[in-house]
C-alpha cells in the first residue's frame, strides 16, 4: 500500500527561472531513502508543484525515479488549475514511474462540489495509479465535505485522503467519522507536522510530513514510536521538535524548510518568487530549533 | 486617465484546450466599443486569465488591440503565480498595445505583505504602464491592508485599486478612509456588480463590471446616471437588473455570464474545466432575468 506510514515531502530545488536542480533533488531524496521513509511525496505543496511547468515537473519525476530506483514509492502531486493539465500531469507521473498520485483541486475561482468531483473522475480516467485526495483548504479555498469524499471513494483507484488537522483536536473522533463513510481499506492521513504524534497515536494510516522531507530521521523516529503505541516516547521526541513545530506553525512549514535545507548544506535554492526567504532574525530562530534536535 | 468610469470585463472565449477564439472575442469587444464603455478589462478574472497560457493571453491581447484600434483603452490582467511570469505578461501587454495593467497577487501559498509588495515593484519595473492593484481576497486569499496600499501608491505607475465591496455597505466611509492615505489622483474602484449604484453614487472613480462585458448598454446607463448624481434613475435601473444581480451573487458572476453570452448568441464557449456550465434550471433563471432587462 503506497499511502501508509510516513510520507516525506521534500522541496524541489530550482533556480530563479523555475528550472529544477535535479542533482540537488537527488541529494535530498537519497537522504529519505537512507532514512527508510515509507514513501516520498514529490511535487507536493512543499515541492512547489504549483510554480513549476509541466516540463520541469516531468524532469523532477524522471530524476527522482532514477535516484530512488524503486526502493521507496513515489507519490507525485498532479494538481493544476485546468482539468486537462491535471490529466496530462497524471499521465506524465505514471509514465515517469510514480506509484501514486496526489491531487488537490487547485483553484482560482472557488469551485463547487460537482466541479471537483468531475475533475477527480477525469484524472482517474487519465491514469489508473492509486490516487490520494489532497484536502488543503488553505491553498485551494475548497473544503472536502464527507459526502463528496464518500462519493469519490467509490472510484476504485481513489485510495486515500490527506486531511488538514481537525480544528477541535479530536483525531480519534474525526477518523471514526470518516471511516464510517468510506470504502474499507481507504487510507486516512493528515498533514500539519505539529499534529503528527496525536494523529498517528489515534490510528491515522499515514502522515504526510514536510519536515520529514528535510530531517527524515527524527520524524521517522516519532512516527515509528506512535505506530508502536509508545506514547511516552512520542511525547519525548515531540519535546525536542517542539520549537521547530512552533516555527512551522508561525512562519509556515514551506518557508521554514527552505531555511533548513540551506542550514544543513543540502541546497541554497530559494523558494519561487513572490515567496521570499525568511528574514535573518527568523532564520536565526530556525537554526536554534534545528540545533536543539541534533543536540 | 485609463482607470475611470465604467470598465467592462468580457469573458475570453476559448475551446476545451484553452485556445482563444479571437473571432468571438472580437464580437464581444465590438459591442463594448459600440456601447461607449470607458475601458475594457481584458483577461480579468471573468476573462479567465488564470487558465490561459502566456501565448494565448498574448493572442487575446493582439486580437483585442486589432479590434479596438485605440477607440477604448485596454486594461490587461497580468497576474500569475510566479513573479517572473507576471513581469513577462506585463511586458507582453505593453508590447501588445495595452493602456493599463491589472495585477492580482495570485497565490497558492498564502502570501505576506512584503512578498506582495516586492512582486508589485518587480512588475512596475518590467512595464511603465499605469497599474491597478487588484484586491480580490476570494480568489487570491490575500487582502490588501491600507498600509500596503499606501506604500504601493508611492510608486508613480501604481495608479488605481479595484476593491471588493465594503462588507458593511459604507461606500462613502470606505472611500474617505482610503483617500486619506493615498496619493492625490490615485483612482478608487470596486467590483461586485450589485454594489455598482451605491459605489458610483458615493463617488467611486471607476467601477469594474462583469455584466458590462456582456450587456454594456444597461450597465452603462446605470453608471452614467450615478455619475450625474441621479439617484432616482439609478434605483429604477437597479430594479430592472435586480434579478440578474441576485443571480450573480448566488451563482457567481463568471458562471452567469457564460450562460448569458450563449443566450445572446455571442459565443457557445464554455468556461475552462473544472468550472462547469450552470445546470439547466439555473440557466432558465438567468434567461428570465435577462429577458426582464430587455422588456
Amino acid at each position: 500500500m503506497v499511502f501508509n506510514g510516513l510520507s516525506a515531502f521534500p522541496i524541489t530545488p530550482a533556480d530563479e527561472a523555475g528550472r529544477v536542480d535535479t542533482e540537488a533533488l537527488g541529494r535530498l531524496l537519497e537522504r529519505l531513502v537512507a532514512a527508510g521513509v515509507d514513501s516520498i511525496g514529490l511535487l507536493g505543496s512543499t515541492g512547489t508543484y504549483a510554480f513549476l511547468t509541466r516540463e520541469e515537473r516531468r524532469r523532477a519525476i524522471d530524476a527522482a525515479a532514477e535516484c530512488v530506483e524503486g526502493r521507496v514509492p513515489l507519490i507525485v502531486g498532479v494538481g493544476a488549475l485546468r482539468t486537462d493539465q491535471a490529466c496530462d500531469l497524471a499521465r506524465d507521473a505514471e509514465a515517469g514511474g510514480a506509484s501514486g498520485l496526489l491531487l488537490a483541486p487547485v483553484s482560482y475561482n472557488k469551485l463547487l462540489d460537482e466541479e471537483v468531483y468531475q475533475q477527480f473522475l477525469a484524472v482517474t480516467e487519465a491514469s489508473r495509479l492509486p490516487l490520494c485526495i489532497y484536502d488543503n483548504p488553505g491553498t485551494t479555498n475548497f473544503s472536502f465535505g464527507i459526502d463528496l469524499v464518500a462519493r469519490l471513494t467509490q472510484r476504485p483507484s481513489i485510495a486515500a485522503i490527506k486531511m488538514p488537522l481537525p480544528a477541535n483536536g479530536d483525531f480519534a473522533g474525526h477518523l471514526a467519522a470518516v471511516r464510517a463513510r468510506v470504502e474499507p481499506g481507504f487510507a486516512l492521513g493528515f498533514s500539519g507536522d505539529w499534529g503528527m504524534g496525536d494523529a498517528m497515536l489515534a490510528g491515522s494510516d499515514v502522515f504526510f510530513s514536510v519536515l520529514a522531507g528535510t530531517i527524515p530521521g527524527p520524524i521517522l523516529a516519532l512516527v515509528r514510536a506512535a505506530q508502536s503505541g509508545d506514547a511516552a516516547r512520542v511525547r519525548e521526541l515531540e519535546g525536542q521538535l517542539a520549537p521547530l513545530f512552533a516555527l512551522c506553525k508561525e512562519l509556515t512549514s514551506l518557508r521554514v524548510v527552505y531555511t533548513m535545507v540551506d542550514l544543513l548544506g543540502l541546497t541554497t535554492a530559494r523558494p519561487p518568487r513572490p515567496i521570499l526567504p525568511l528574514p535573518a532574525e527568523a532564520q536565526r530562530r530556525v537554526a536554534e530549533a534545528v540545533n536543539r534536535i541534533h543536540a
